[in-house]
């Protein structure tokens, strides 16, 4: 049995290769960040739409204040002061199957609908199989963003102005149109929905999209951090677990 | 005592703020993860050159292969593969003091270095001190990338038509001079050296610099993982590592 | 709506109180890890059988040698020196579904077979079921340890010692006989099968079986960074890794 | 230049051999956990003065209510429900500099102080030198447990009914009364300053110091993640730091 083969890098002394690519004179000072990731992922350089697409949905995802991911970053690095990375990784690794969960739901699910035949019929039954289990449909719904989720559409504008508004988004929207018909309201498409159609467009693979919300978060959690080393809200949270949350012995 | 406040991130119904910023309005699909990046950490949006050379450093530090990085999270995709960022916040646990050392100790020295008066004087100082306690100075050589590290000349680059190189880079080069006359031969200026002074001139804190390889590796750690999923090299190395590392009963 | 209460633990100036229990006066010096372990999980004080099962069960799971776990320990001890928590914390996470996965589908099996009225019937359904979908049963057969798993009779005997062979320990045998008429030879209990049963025998309920595992692994894993500070079989293992993946441009 | 060895373990289809020990027939039923993990860390079997010392540290450190790392276990349980070995390990990583710092600086000292000849005059150096730069000399002075942390003389009263009241117990006491002649009054010995002595005291060596608690840790985090599945206190504390940490706009 041959062993395994690896296609991401190789260097020697005078050069690296990252995927065919030489990183010297080909990567470094000619792509974006963005691009590269893209690339690592996909094994395809993006064109600009789909960069601009990409960027789009990794801003989204940044930053959401005090998330779980962001106070574990900051309880670590009250506890861990001189190795941040461990702060970012422990953080990131809140980005689970709850939070970004919707996330990768909703993309399964566009990934199944879009190769039915009959698109309205496959709506109708998603819908009133989630509406039998009284279950949201990933993607739709959310607790404070109400009526609708702000950040849904900027992410279908960009999806528009860069004519990545293919069969996913349109499965997206019409998947909307039938939850608000069988609703009786309109349910909003969340940002998670809203990502999951963009990225699917620009042929991120589903079991991938998770990733993409964890690469972005750590950059936000970077912020935390820094705030952190300022402010000290870990302790302060600390001191209002032991006030707020009473002990009493078990019966 | 007043609790503490945060400046990063608030919401409600229908927005979302950033740092002051209009989330919705101002970021997505305005700025790309690059320029919201260097805001989340600095508080200010970065100008076009300083963008492109924290892009430049960001895809340096991606991918390096076969790092410790990359093989705790390929080991951790195998043994739990359905929680992804688990994989990625492990790896990227270990880039830690030994693996990102030398970047955030040659920002130090460069942090320090530009307040004094006398440049020539204190790397004569830097280069002496380092030798007599038999250390590399932090930045420069490198194991295998010799007589140079390729990675550098295109840093140097970004930071010179970007007018970046500015006091950092030229105390860096200054350094490399004064490394190479008590050598008596050339010793690379390394990427970490290299990116230290580009992320210094930016406005990056010596003290963040760590995390921007975190960020960046991150990303690579996403397409390890996506290899893993198809060629199983944690079992290949679990047991390489029985083959290749024989038991012996203590004595 | 009330918020949450503990009844773990409260301390104040003089005392500390774990679950109802005086820490300094009742526990201190008068109870052993694994009794206390036993009582912050299930809220009883174990009884001298009881104790010892469970001390057999973690005996069994401290240490396999070059697991994942172990491996990614020794690679963060490697890259984080200085935070042996770190490491630990890492090569715990690696405890996971692949690894502990047949100890936890044992004990949700055996948990629901206990409840049925007729043994024999329910046995051979759920052998007929993992035949059909050519599964083992979990609990059942090793790769390495053939004809039989040399860690079971152990566990047994000990159940049998401590009058500890219930029915769970009952069932286990039955569902073994049932296996081997089934596939016309002995197929082993392994080791996990055996301490599932025994688990359950003390009352350990079935969703905390795994965190058995990662607090007996955890034991083992200091061990493994203790030899790697001397061994640095890392760096080895970095160097086979990329000595024997080559490298090659995708396609 | 030959690979490296292990001398941790070893299996084959019939045994495990553990540190040059049958784990069947040696160690499963026949020793508890405490005394196989001085086992796997010292390579001897502990006595009973030994084991009793080890369980005594062992049962202090496992439960400290709602600690750094019990939060950060309970916020990743909220997050990535069903891996439940993520949670140890996450609240593991926080048992770092900060939480375990002070047993380890005081096992630092302790090593340090033993091999001097004029005991009295270190202490009063020791002492002297942590006067003079402000800092509580490790392992004295605690915030809660005032003017005696409680958790103390049960250890100490350990270790004189084992005779392992030796050189280390007797420094600790030493530095004990030097301190408060200096200080003109009494400041306790804490719970980590005792440990720290009898965890020399049986062999321990100071650089696992740490570990032992992580270890004893990872087993009161169980009980914390059982608790959290029931009253939800991580949403608690997400809410209570989005209603107590007001945001406000960067100047």
């Amino acid at each position: 049995m041959p062993g395994p083969i690896t296609n991401i890098a190789t260097a020697d002394a005078t050069s690296v290769t990252i995927r065919g690519r030489d990183l010297v004179n080909d990567l470094i000072g000619k792509h974006t960040f963005t691009e590269v990731f893209y690339f690592l992922v996909t094994g395809r350089m993006p064109d600009a739409a789909q960069t601009r697409a990409l960027d789009a949905c990794l801003v989204t995802l940044m930053e959401h204040g005090f998330t779980p991911s962001a106070l574990i970053a900051r309880f670590m690095a009250e506890s861990v002061p001189d190795d941040i990375q461990v702060s970012i990784g422990a953080g990131l690794m809140a980005v689970g199957s709850v939070h970004a969960g919707t996330m990768e739901g909703c993309a399964a699910l566009l990934t199944a609908g879009v190769k039915e035949a009959d698109a309205d019929a496959w709506c109708r039954r998603i819908v009133a199989e989630h509406r039998q289990r009284k279950e949201a449909v990933p993607g739709f719904g959310h607790a404070l963003h109400k009526p609708d989720d702000p950040r849904t559409p900027p992410l279908l504008r960009v999806a528009k102005e860069t004519r990545l508004d293919g069969r996913y988004v349109q499965l997206l929207l019409k998947l909307s149109s039938t939850i608000d018909a069988a609703a009786g309201r309109h349910v909003t498409i969340n940002a998670t929905g809203a990502l999951a159609a963009l990225l699917l467009e620009i042929g991120i693979p589903p079991e991938i999209v998770r990733a993409i919300a964890v690469v972005s978060r750590s950059a936000g959690l970077v912020g935390h951090i820094l705030e952190e080393q300022r402010t000290d809200s870990a302790r302060h949270l600390v001191r209002l677990a032991r006030e707020t949350i009473p002990y009493r012995d078990p019966e």
